[in-house]
């Protein structure tokens, strides 16, 4: 089917149904930190269920150790269509401190905020629930015009993100080939901005460290040994000042192994954003962009290693003062990491170096803290050129293929366990106030969405 | 009069009735921290008055706004006799915890410890009623024999000095005139060891500052801002790495201005001392001196300044980690001084440096936590001079002039309010106890002391 016109239409007239369908869904107090709400999780992967049911999915119920997974499995148009995984997830955070939201978390409803403006609020509409149904209610729509869908779809629904998802990786490794696809579509993520759909093809990888040195055996008095004992702060002061050049680079050996420059095109499409450094900084009260030299804040954040101190401590540090010299110092040292870093080496280079640095008379101990590589999709691969262009036809402005400086550890496991990149896809909004009192999804994002994800799914078709 | 050996006799005929009277002051519980005690306070401070009024002091108890202060006056044997002020104080130190005492720590008695060696057990044996009675006890034989003392003696019992001295500033600038003198003699100080004798001559000064240093307005997500925005614990360390050069000299401007090196002939006894870095460091169970290269642990703790981190805080420092940019870090930072070092000058030298390395987006406020420029007596002033060969007269080995890391408040009091140096001269040993339980006051240092007291004032009188 090329022609998608019928599809679309179908997903606007379908889009009162589907709204009410999003607002049984929200009313549904899946809260998985809370065990109190279990039932009410169990309920909503049994919601999920029957409705994928109806479409005609082949769709289950899987236990785990903690609230079920749902799996869902729908041919494509074609025997050799490709096969995608979609992602989400089904339970909510918390809604405390309730006193502070306008209407009931758990009683979705439209409400009209001004400037054309209208949005679904209620816990969950963003994060996530709000986000999946975009994708279900497009596959409806296909469903009910053309039969089939245009690609075979295995969707697979988590109960336990906001709790730190214990069951995932487990269940990844026991159903590997049924869950594996040609790749995957995580829909937990941003637009860029109202009118800009993003793609998210870069996630940084996270190194953490803790590093403990140890001088003296115990703390001795700055009077009496201040000038001729090893004091364990100067020690670490020094390596951590070490860790940057005048540039902003990190000096480690081997350090900058696998980073490559971003091509020119995307760095382009990136300064076109207007992101400046007054703009991004200037939200938390700062102006001048820290780190490496001569690159923008974007690039700086989503393509760009970083070295961090994230903490450190060492001798008095309470009300007044103390003339100590400590017996021992630390600091947490975390690196992001992009392109293929490897986290092993980098960990074993930052050691190697610090371990230099200490005196024959003092000792270091390392706490190790994470370590997992960057995300890195291609940003000119097939699929996601394909998505990429299929956004832009349903949004007022291009689609822009972004990075992300945090990570999303599903998409890590993906790559790692089942071997399967993943386009990270999502029509949040960041005023959407997920995880917060008066959490909202625009209609404009739960509408487009799906007709977005009918453009994606069709393009994803085509060979 | 030259010969004192009939003033000696007498302060080995009196040594019976001396350690009767030093029992019965250690038996008055003058804990000066204590409200409890302060009926005892002033009871120690009447026993004083009696004791010196029957030797001929002009002596009166003069209250304060906490413990009253102890002042007397004896005219020298001539009329141009120097006139020296001595110190010390009569306050003791509470005995807590009290079950660690072999001995009712108020029922002062003798008690051999073997090897020799006989020691007075007791709360304040060593400090400082121990120390005080040698002088007064030497002042004690002089009368006794010549019925006069050969130099002019105010005498200044403070008790208040183990609670932080509040009343010994207004009393100073109260009573400066009737105070004031040549020079002072402290007695709150060690020997060298068991058999070498020693005059401080040096203590060093103390700059403490404390630097705050603010970024963003608030804790940043270093993946989101990581690699973009200013952290301030890399500006942190990169300042306090900045404040020693490879060859760990202090690199402020101006920083080394009015630091003298000393003599070779008073480095030269230093050395003789056999305290090497090995010996003294290995205490603490370090073996390398840090610091300036080059020179040995005693010059570096007694004649070289010093920067020393005292404490660093910023970000997470909890138990695992948290990727966070703090918005503020923080660190206490303190100067020892020497020689002619201006306080003022470095506090400002240090926050010019600060000032200069902070982002202009970021800010730091700076807090005064003390200041006090270094004691230093000339190495071969005529009354050191003087008092060092009198010490050797008396000890197995000749007096060692040496410097002290520390502070004693007094001493700087004393120069700054009264213009006056102070000679530092006591009997005490580094395994006295002081402060804890089961002090004590050595037999030997108690009588050799009073002895040396004796030669002090006979060599300090001659012109």
């Amino acid at each position: 089917m090329t022609d998608i016109s019928p599809v679309l239409s179908a997903v606007d007239d379908n889009l009162p149904s589907s709204l009410e369908r999003l607002f049984e869904l929200v009313r549904i107090k899946s809260i998985s930190t809370d065990p109190a709400y279990k039932a009410e999780c169990r309920k909503a992967a049994e919601w999920l269920v029957r409705d994928l049911t109806s479409i005609g999915f082949d769709a289950s119920i899987r236990d785990t150790a903690g609230h079920p997974m749902v799996v869902a499995h729908h041919d494509g148009a074609t025997a050799d269509a490709p096969h995608v995984l979609f992602y989400g997830h089904y339970d909510v955070q918390p809604v405390d401190p309730i006193d502070l939201w306008q209407d009931d978390p758990f009683d979705a409803k439209l409400k009209d905020i001004g400037e054309g403006r209208q949005v679904i609020s209620g816990r969950g509409t963003s994060d996530d629930k709000g986000q999946l149904m975009t994708f279900v209610e497009a596959c409806r729509a296909y469903k009910q015009v053309s039969g089939s869908l245009p690609i075979r779809v295995t969707i697979l629904f988590e109960g336990e993100e906001e709790s730190g998802s214990p069951s995932l990786k487990p269940f990844l490794d026991a159903n590997s080939s049924e869950l594996k696809a040609d790749y995957a579509l995580v829909c937990d993520t941003s637009m860029w901005d109202h009118e800009t759909p993003a793609i998210a093809a870069a996630l940084r990888g996270l190194v953490g460290e803790e590093i403990v040195i140890t001088a003296a055996d115990r703390d001795l008095h700055s009077g009496l040994f201040g000038g001729a004992a090893a004091n364990p702060i100067h020690i670490l002061t020094d390596i951590l000042a070490g860790l940057h050049d005048e540039t902003g680079r990190v000096t480690l050996p081997g350090f900058y192994d696998g980073v490559e420059e971003t091509p020119d095109n995307i760095k382009a499409s990136w300064d076109n954003l207007g992101r400046t450094a007054e703009s991004f900084l200037g939200e938390v009260g700062l102006s001048i962009p820290a780190g490496e030299k001569g690159r923008s804040v974007l690039e700086l954040t989503w393509a760009r290693p970083t070295a961090e101190v994230n903490g450190i401590t060492g001798g008095y540090t309470g009300e007044g003062f103390k003339t100590v010299i400590a017996a021992k110092a630390s600091a947490k040292v975390s690196f992001r990491l992009v392109g293929r870093q490897d986290p092993a080496a980098i960990r074993e280079s930052f050691r190697a170096y610090v371990r230099s640095k200490i005196p024959a008379d003092c000792s270091v101990e390392f706490h190790e803290h994470g370590g997992s590589p960057a995300i890195h999709l291609s940003y000119d691969s097939p699929a996601l050129t394909k998505a990429k262009s299929a956004l832009s036809d349903e949004w007022a402005k291009p689609a822009v293929v972004i990075g992300m400086g945090g990570s999303i550890p599903i998409v890590g496991d993906f790559q790692k366990m089942l071997g399967m990149d993943s386009l990270m896809i999502g029509f949040g909004l960041t005023d959407d106030r997920i995880h917060s009192p008066n959490e909202k999804y625009e209609l404009k994002s739960f509408h487009k969405g799906t007709r977005s994800w009918v453009r994606v799914l069709s393009a994803l078709s085509a060979r």
